[in-house]
């Protein structure tokens, strides 16, 4: 995978042999200084670049220091029955994508994992869990971005859908009816749907809340003050 | 000064005794969960603030490193004559906060210094030199912020007009004639009211734009295509 490095300040580059000629006449003297600025400006880049290295390796290291932290995190979590629908659920951006069936749907999630790619700047992952389910046969479904170059893209796993099962299928016949409906120009709320769009990989703000609010902590989700739950997720278990 | 240290994500918190009392009734099992989790949200806040202080050494350590290169540069700047106000007169943000007697005056500024303090977060400070010169008797004129708290603040050195001299002033009665003319609302062009102008500390522009552009690479500003410079500052000097 190509990957953008730390991209330090730019400047009006000298050209090769080390003269200024494009600019103006300078004489002798200032010249000399103007190359002798340049030089100290490679230098301090060389030293930026260094910098960004080393603060590279920093994060690395406690992706590394945390990922064992995060796995007990996950297997202790997988001991609360309906742990991360219930955080979903009363996620301010994530539960607005939740249709009914979805979160019915998502009971059946047992596990979420945020892993960033070893070089941190090129890309994520998002992996979605989930036990034997009326719904579909995949064990995980993941969302994958890669954003280390120029032109960013995002992909899914493809869901094997079980019969009559489809849920993106009724999300899309949701999104049909709106469009002809009164409902003209809203967004059709869908978990899945947002699963499957590729469109703008670099501004997927839901997979960027996951892994920047959800993941880090999900207990602040999942506890949430009696009054709220009352009227949440809990009451809609059988 | 007090400083903010870095801000791990918030978590809504467990009470002192480590008890989930203010959630609702969980089972035995549930609630032992909870505070497993609630354990090792704790260490990967610990590691979180152990990365920022690690990075923040990093920038430190490189900051010192970079500083003998800026001082060097400095000295060289000084044998070119003109450096700072050529390239202060060339940069598209600082040159549109520069009257024609205000860029007079810049032409006896001889170095230009940016200071991050030492923990970087709580602030920084700008410092022009000047050469002796008909418009005031400072040798350095300062403009200092101070970040770290939830009340930023910034202030300058006091500048010591000498007579019928004073760029303030001149810059205040423009804006008064602006005020009354036709050009109500528009912005008097003035470096020095920039500089004395302390409203929004942690907003101001023009001393980011020195500190984070100007000051990385100023070579980039002094040089310019010659058709620019022509009808520049050049022109304007005896």
């Amino acid at each position: 995978m190509s990957t953008e490095g730390p991209t330090p300040k730019k400047m009006k580059k000298i050209d090769e042999s080390g003269d200024l000629e494009e600019s103006r006449d300078f004489d002798a003297e200032t010249q000399k200084a103007l190359e002798e600025i340049d030089g100290c400006q490679n230098e301090i880049d060389a030293l930026n670049e260094k910098a960004s290295e080393e603060i590279l390796k920093v994060e690395q290291k406690y992706n590394k220091l945390r990922k064992p932290f995060f796995e007990k995190r996950n297997e202790i979590i997988k001991k609360i029955p309906n742990f991360w629908v219930t955080a979903f659920a009363n996620h301010p951006q994530v539960s607005a994508l939740l249709d009914e069936e979805e979160e019915e749907c998502l009971h059946y999630m047992t596990q979420l994992e945020v892993e960033e790619f070893e070089d941190i700047k090129s890309g994520y992952r998002i992996k979605f869990h989930f036990s034997k389910n009326p719904y579909f046969s995949n064990d995980v479904l993941t969302k994958e971005f890669h954003l280390g170059t120029s032109d960013p893209k995002s992909e899914s796993t493809k869901i094997s859908w079980s019969a009559d099962m489809n849920l993106v299928k009724s999300a899309r016949s949701r999104q049909e009816k709106m469009k002809q409906g009164r409902k003209r120009g809203l967004d059709v709320k869908s978990f899945f749907l947002w699963f499957e769009d590729h469109e703008d990989p670099s501004q997927d703000d839901i997979a960027e809340v996951i892994k920047d609010d959800m993941w880090p902590n999900p207990l602040q989700y999942f506890l949430v003050p009696d009054i709220e739950v009352e009227n949440g997720v809990e009451e809609e278990e059988e």
